[in-house]
């Protein structure tokens, strides 16, 4: 994936895709009377109930990659086949104590709207800083929903089999703090601004139902610093993102694409994995012996088998001594199977945190990835990571959580009303 | 200020200012010598001598925002003057035990150095990541030393008489956790990459001699998501930087310009003010409360006397009742005096990190002020805004520190070199 510069984000719109909605969605109609009942939610809320109807703003100088807007209504959500803008900050929320389905179903109403406001880079219903909104920055807003949803909901029989914790591995060193919750935003923007308020927007409405239980913010380069098309590098200096599924030729990796599966057509999965990286002791290894766990040179991202960054890697090429170039634990050869299911979208991003009393950095890589089904696509990957992978001497997770991605709202529906009702 | 685009950083050298080096510079010539010294004083760290040596990294597609480059050469350091770029990271450094002047020297060498390598876009002189390098996106790192250095060094007869806390001002409910410290690296870019390779870079080398006190993270909006020339919002939303010293046409408010001042010539003071906002509160007062705590309008920044953002505040005016328009105890009107030499460079950033347990948001300003002198030019200010101020309900300073900003380097010159010899 490349970071989205000006005008990137045009695959996001889901909408043209022919009978790709979820049968379920036929069962009822909240239809245009969910986007009235939004307004209805938040009725009573008292001085700020003013904002909407305030004048309007002068409008900013926002420049073209400020500009950029991503659509809202389609039958998928944005945020996971969209190009990658530069910044994230994924935010877990818990529910409060006795929060049902109709709890769950008011704040879905309420994020749909201003998710949908927002993204158009117009306030939030009940804006505060109104202006704020006036940068949308390819902002996307991704919502799921972690096991503790369908339990408040009564819905457990719509709960994706694979909807849990992911299995323990032996390289995890998770801390609770970075763990589960029930219910992800993922807000993705090329400015921070931008996303700081998208948070604080939706945080806010949320806490009569749900209250913040992590924030994990994450970057890449920013717009316009490296060209399009360029593959990031992360904070070990590899170029990371190079070998990727691409939902446009494989959707079936990413959604879930039938109302066959365990979970709703349209719909998705987002494993977020907090992964520590150890600069120090990395420091200490040379640039052979950095090429050699992953199997891509540093300079250019190429195989170690082959002269450019997308050759395909020669993984039964042999040395003079017979050994194999790319190394049997080499985190390219781990990350593979035979088995084109065992596939994902990874969709991560740096982290750089203030360092703990007597360190040099707190850094890592939040790993993000969608798939269709984690246990059947990601879990095989993570148990041969577990097993073997030369990059677990410098990388540790630390943060483990699972989230159902919601099909999107297309015009006149709430996030997740087929499943409410 | 604005938001720095690509090219924008050309204010930065003052090269050319005509004998504006410090005279105590003549007395050492450690000229030439100092630059072959940072080679010397990174001798003998082993594996990663190799680093300089291997072969040049293939180039990077940086963009044009990515390949903006600063000066680091001069009589003044950059990232003062400098247009501001989208992100800062704010270190502070404590010396460890027993460190003395040869220490602080050998830092310097070896920080001169690999600043000079960096801002030019080329990887440090032991650089891990070399290819994280490769994207100045308009890099700046500029230092600055607390009290501890002159202590250490044994130099206390040149330590300027303001290099101390600031007074205890009755607003402040300071945390140890984000005051004080030894040292200040100031290291801005519009690319975080960068941000966090410059920052890792120069806490590694110095690992000898100082260590990570605290760090702060700021941003803006990013490169070209907002019109050059449009003055960027805080997270309160306010349009915040209108009205600032332009150091071109003021120099003597931001630098020490002669030898006659407790500092250098061409020296500068940061104050670094941590200050927390209570988002929470500032949402329950109503855009017209807002506003007169500020004394200037939410959509456009003008005053409130005013038509337009730049329009000069009319102090004296008055409504129909006989009220000040601009309150009493309005920010602006607060944060002004007669005395035009009360008066200071603000170059602050939005902080918004990860909220406490039940918590919405921890979001602030990074205040960050540069003057010849913060106990004439700034102290006078903060206490009039402490006395008064209708913004101190809603915001709290939990951080705060000062440090003296070290003179420019000019070709074959050493950071600090005419203070230790
Ligand atoms: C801090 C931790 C990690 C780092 C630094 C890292 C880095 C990399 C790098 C540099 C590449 C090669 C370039 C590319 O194709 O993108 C790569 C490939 C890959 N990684 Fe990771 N990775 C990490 C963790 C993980 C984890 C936890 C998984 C899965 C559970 C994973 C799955 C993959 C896959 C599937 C590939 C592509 C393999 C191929 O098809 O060639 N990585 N990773
Ligand atoms: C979170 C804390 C603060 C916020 C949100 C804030 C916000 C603002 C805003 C919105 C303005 C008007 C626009 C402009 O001229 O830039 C302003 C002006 C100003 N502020 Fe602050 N400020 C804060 C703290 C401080 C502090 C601590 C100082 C000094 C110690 C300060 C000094 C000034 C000055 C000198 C002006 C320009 C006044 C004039 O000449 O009109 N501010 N500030």
């Amino acid at each position: 994936m490349t970071t989205a510069g000006a005008g990137a984000p045009g695959a996001a719109s889901d909408d043209a895709r022919p009978g790709s909605g979820p049968s379920r969605r036929s069962l009822l109609r909240l239809g245009a009377a969910a986007a009235g009942g939004a307004a209805a939610a938040l009725a009573g809320r008292g001085a700020w109930d003013a904002a909407a109807a305030a004048p309007a703003p002068a409008p900013v100088a926002a420049d073209a990659a400020g500009r950029v807007t991503v659509p809202f209504r389609g039958a998928r959500q944005a945020g996971v086949a969209t190009p990658q803008p530069a910044f994230v900050a994924l935010v877990a929320l818990d529910l409060v104590a006795g929060a049902d389905r109709d709890a769950v179903t008011r704040l879905m109403r309420i994020w749909t709207d201003d998710v949908e406001r927002l993204m158009a880079g117009r306030p939030g219903l009940a804006d505060t800083e109104p202006e704020l909104a006036q940068v949308p920055a390819a902002l996307t807003v991704t919502v799921a929903w972690g096991p503790g949803v369908f339990t408040a909901a009564g819905i457990e029989d719509r709960r994706p089999s694979w909807l849990a914790p992911l299995p323990a591995f032996a390289v995890d060193r998770l801390e609770d703090r970075w763990c589960g919750g029930d219910l992800l935003l993922q807000v993705c923007a090329d400015d921070q601004v931008t996303v700081a308020h998208a948070v604080r927007v939706l945080t806010k409405e949320a806490r009569t139902f749900a209250g913040v239980r992590w924030v994990q913010r994450g970057f890449r380069n920013s717009p316009g610093t490296v060209a399009p098309g360029t593959t990031a590098r992360n904070l070990m200096g590899q170029v990371d993102g190079t070998r990727n599924v691409d939902p446009d030729v494989e959707p079936h990796l990413v959604w879930q694409v039938d109302d066959a599966g365990p979970w709703v057509r349209d719909g998705s999965s987002v494993v977020v994995r907090r992964i520590a990286m150890d600069l120090d002791t990395w420091d200490e290894l040379d640039r052979v012996g950095r090429e050699n766990a992953v199997g891509r040179r540093l300079a250019d991202g190429a195989p170690l088998t082959g002269a450019h960054e997308h050759d395909e890697p020669d993984l039964d090429a042999r040395d003079a001594l017979g050994f194999t170039v790319i190394s049997d634990a080499a985190h390219i050869r781990r990350a593979r199977t035979d088995d084109p299911t065992h596939r994902f979208l990874r969709r991560g991003y740096s982290y750089d945190d203030t360092p703990a009393a007597g360190a040099l950095s707190d850094s890592g890589l939040l790993f993000v990835a969608f798939q269709a089904d984690p246990v059947a696509q990601l879990v095989p990957v993570q148990e041969r990571l577990a097993e073997a992978d030369l990059m677990n001497l410098w990388t540790t997770p630390v943060g483990s959580a699972v989230f159902a991605v919601l099909p999107g709202a297309r015009e006149g529906e709430v996030l997740g009303q087929a499943l409410l009702v």
